[in-house]
């Protein structure tokens, strides 16, 4: 017999339906030792994880999936729900190029319904699965899982909202660890927090159940009566009251880890009508000490000891260092002498790398929760009010606060600090955190100034240079990278626009806006040692303004140009950069090397660039076949005569 | 002495705080008579403005403004503040081109903090002034005023949930009229009607009251133990809970059109620290009695006799008709004809003209509220449950919802119907409506379809279209204007993505994307006529999928091509369409005409559109002095010899 004898039965959740209540302990045991044994092996989501076994389980022994429709929030708890709907064994090639994906995704299992990866989008997509069961008469049951970070993002809340009133029939299940990725915060979690621990509701809680147990066997007209009850006992009673205020049942809090209470009260509750929130409480991590101790670390993980928790390879070369970790030091250097400098953070304390400045300063950092629309008007309303703040926001997340950024920032002209993180391909998260879209959005929004540095000294320098540039909005976008430390050593004067500039071949022009400058000099190299081809490498920093005396005259000298990029190919820099180019110019330019407007998938940064064709010497071999250049040839490689 | 003899000592707020209390409920009847004097005259936002006369003359009287910073949300009640703030005789030119916004504006007045347009913004402005202040170590107060149907806007939340947690002072007015344009709809709308009406509450108001007007005499002491005194009780007896849930205060709820007892109520509460929300009831269109009975149809208003309150002018000419309207009469064909049909708009039943559907078939339309984000992701549910949703949203609202487009619609290729409304120039709303963005938006998330119909044939052909087309997600956009009716007579085959063609001169082709085909047409008579130059007008309606083959055809047959757009010039369909192009056929674009990426003021759409230099003429002139034919001449004019 394996070491896993019941979850080695189970093939899709009909396999869990049929085992006895009984052992449904035993395999949730399975479950998680399979999860610790497998991603300690190949890394991955992991904390989230092992706090949902239990419900996951339940789940799907009450529920009739996927007849009855399971919808997941974010995602990061999704790896149970993957073991036990067929994925058991694919599980080892999660977040790999062609593997598992780390999120739900349609194409890999019909019991997946949605790609998901941003948070609070479950409950709207409840609504609109239970409002089209109704409109279609049809009668299964929909359900979601979403955590107490994620449910107090504007838009769960807006979902919660029109639930309440419209009344449809379907079930929302509060997963509440406490945590996002990081601690949790917010005036709803400490909402939360007071409801797990309220000692009047344990009271409360007896007397529900008792009620909740005999309504769907008596029948309406008593349901309509208790209803009543519990309604004027809920407002005495239970602290339940904030979802009750917004039209929801409350059920709870359960112990989220107890599998038989989770399955004994799903069971009552499907039975019942109108919307309902399950709040069960978990921990993070559970089941595997160390990441019980420290979820925040355990969030992610790379391979790890088993035994002791310690993680393989160990740290990167200490000549290495992550452009989030310059943010992070060059931001409470900058707070440190500037008191009016305040950093925010959409529950990204530590991926923005702002937790030296937490520690330090903790009043000098403001999370703000799940909110990024917040977040960016927040950031005006501190900038109008004298303050210099700093906004830090993943590109893939600055995607909530376009409006914010056009209304409360862009079109004011405040001096709103964005420090845009993970932008451009952000390799195994994949299609939903791609950060593709930052360099036509804030190239949309006026009065927004966009600098991409090339290299970790040019970051540094930018942060350092935007304290003091109170003239409008700014941001600043990287990529999830590290670079040479020794970048750092001399930095640059910023406050220059003029393109960096590398050779002076004649042939093509390489324009490379931000963080593709590497990769400009190594096709530079490679088209001439190769293909005797000579080419000056423009590198741009600044997107806007935009320096477009240089460019013309530098472009001007070159036969044709092309745009190397991190971004979209039509929302990018490029079709920017071209679009303010006089019409003798614009003609030079043959094609721009960045990503098609598709769904880009997981895999390392190096292997997605590889797929679509963007490292040096795929764009140097498409180059030569370029139709541009039939019946033509580049200066340097055409005889005299025909130049 | 004149009509308003208080009204016309006050030149600002520190002339209202001269007179005594008593004068107050006088100086609210001259402002309210002033407003329906002005704006009966020359038309604006109405119905919201006479519903808080008392509240603003109370704020200003009891703060001290503009050293207490006040913040108005979305700024459709912004008028008598307007008035009271030294632009009394300005507002007769309110919305007008050169004359006052409807909205507030920064440079107006010091009075006016921030450019508002949008709902739900001011608590994270608010908490942004808060929070500098703090950090500054000013003492000044910060309170903002915000609708029932604005503090739905998940933004909000996010913004009380900040709020609530980090408990700096400030407090937050909510005016409750329960109405946003429309009636108000959510559970937190019902929750809000539950507090005005409950009995209960008028035992608790008495010694709430009597509470914190001795709180700031017996000092913090005191104030520590009544705030225990006061939780313990509200858990009981309270049903403001959820504020208290949110770590707000909860205060109300007051009479919002008793000026004398709002301004007792304020002195008090500003005198407390912490977050508070002060709840006050107000009536929008108090005091006129057809605006009290019919507020929708006095939101905004054209002149109207005073008298009688009938409309001047009477209705547009039976030969137009507005594309809202066809969207209305459309979807209703539509919805009858298929029971899987829904429309789901985001508190715009009237605007988006869904008022005919939603009366017929209450059951098929979903008002959201004010909820952009969820209104997306809900509308990727129901299209995911197998309903046809229709998702009716303005062109500037559309940027609310871009990560929800993304993520839980295009990415995933749903189809959801999207009828984006009031793109491009919207004319007297000004800056921040401007429909300018949708093109760049929607071409930029992958899998959106876009069409824009250049008539209200083409639009009605297209909704029709999309009921059946459930390949992935499609978008129609359309400005705010009328047709003719007749365009409604023949429906043309909208399947077909070749763009209309007329005229065949090979001087220039005109590249017209939707809406702009008229002026294309009328730019190409003008300079045939004017100035002998030939050209070819292409009217794009498909802007994705792009018929590259017949532009390159096109296209190539003339020397150069502009294009002339409704919207930015970067964020473009233009940008996309030369982006999309051959090399040698992408040379010849000499310039696109549309909006520079900047703040678009207020105006008649004409008026705009002259000031942009996008009328025919306007961009004949243009054309003709425009460097790329310096040295060049177009073919009709050369001499054989040169072409």
């Amino acid at each position: 017999m394996g070491k896993y004898p019941l979850l080695d039965e189970i093939e899709s959740p009909a396999d869990i339906r049929r085992l006895p209540e009984s052992d449904l302990p035993r395999l949730c045991g399975e479950v998680r030792d399979y999860l610790i044994d497998t991603l300690s092996m190949v890394g991955g989501h992991f904390a989230s994880n092992l706090g949902v076994v239990e419900l996951t389980v339940a789940l799907h022994y009450v529920l009739e999936t996927p007849a009855d429709k399971l919808i997941w929030d974010v995602g990061h708890q999704i790896y149970p729900h993957k073991i036990l709907t067929g994925r058991r064994e694919r599980l080892k090639s999660v977040r790999r190029r062609g593997g598992l994906s780390g999120f739900p995704r349609r194409d890999e299992s019909p019991y997946d319904l949605y790609n998901t990866g941003h948070a609070g989008t479950s409950i709207s997509q409840l609504l609109g699965e239970a409002m089209a069961r109704d409109r279609l008469g049809l009668k299964h049951r929909c359900a979601c899982v979403i955590g107490d970070a994620s449910i107090a993002s504007g838009m769960a809340f807006e979902a919660l909202n029109h639930g309440g009133h419209v009344k449809s029939d379907c079930l929302v299940v509060l997963n509440d660890n406490d945590m996002s990725i990081s601690h949790n915060v917010g005036a709803l979690n400490q909402y939360l927090n007071r409801l797990i621990t309220s000692p009047l509701y344990n009271r409360w809680k007896r007397f529900w159940y008792t009620l909740i147990m005999w309504v769907p066997v008596v029948g309406p007209a008593l349901q309509a009566f208790s209803r009543r009850i519990e309604k004027s006992f809920k407002d005495f009673l239970t602290p339940g009251g904030l979802f009750a205020d917004l039209g929801f049942r409350y059920v709870g809090p359960v112990d989220g880890h107890n599998v038989l209470e989770l399955v004994r009260v799903l069971r009552k509750i499907v039975r019942l009508r109108g919307p309902i929130v399950l709040h069960a409480y978990s921990q993070k991590g559970k089941g595997y000490q160390p990441a019980e101790n420290n979820p925040i670390r355990y969030h992610s993980v790379t391979m790890f000891n088993r035994a002791d928790g310690t993680f393989a390879g160990g740290k990167a070369s200490s000549d290495q260092v992550g452009f989030s970790q310059i943010v992070g030091d060059t931001l409470l250097e900058v707070a440190r002498k500037n008191d009016r400098v305040v950093a925010i953070t959409p529950a990204m304390i530590e991926g923005s790398g702002l937790r030296p400045l937490a520690d330090a300063m903790p009043e000098r950092v403001y999370d703000v929760g799940i909110a990024e629309q917040h977040s960016m008007s927040f950031a005006g309303g501190l900038a109008s009010g004298g303050a210099i703040p700093y906004l830090c926001i993943y590109s893939t997340f600055l995607n909530r606060a376009l409006d914010q950024l056009i209304q409360d920032v862009g079109l004011m002209n405040f001096p709103v600090r964005m420090v845009v993180d993970r932008a451009g391909c952000v390799g195994p998260d994949g299609e939903t955190h791609q950060g593709l879209y930052d360099m036509g959005v804030l190239l949309a929004v006026p009065n927004v100034r966009l600098y991409a540095p090339a290299t970790g000294g040019e970051l540094k320098a930018m942060l350092l240079f935007m304290e003091g540039f109170d003239e409008g909005p700014i941001a600043v976008r990287f990529p999830k990278a590290a670079c040479d430390r020794s970048t750092l050593d001399q930095l640059p004067d910023v406050s220059k626009i003029a393109p960096e500039v590398s050779g002076s071949g004649r042939d093509l022009a390489i324009v490379c806006p931000g963080i593709t400058w590497e990769a400009g000099l190594e096709l530079e190299r490679e088209l001439r040692n190769k293909h005797g081809i000579l080419s000056t490498v423009v590198g741009l920093r600044w997107i806007r303004p935009l320096d477009v005396e240089s460019l013309i005259e530098l472009l001007g000298a070159c036969a044709h140009f092309i745009v190397v990029e991190d971004s979209y190919i039509y929302s990018s820099a490029a079709a920017y950069i071209v679009a303010n180019l006089p019409l003798d110019i614009r003609g030079r330019h043959i094609k721009t090397y960045a990503f098609p407007e598709e769904a880009i998938p997981h895999g390392s940064r190096e292997e997605i660039m590889a797929d679509y064709g963007l490292t040096p010497s795929a764009i140097a071999a498409d180059l030569l076949t370029h139709p541009a250049f039939s019946g033509k040839v580049f200066p340097s490689l055409a005889k005299p005569s025909e130049v």
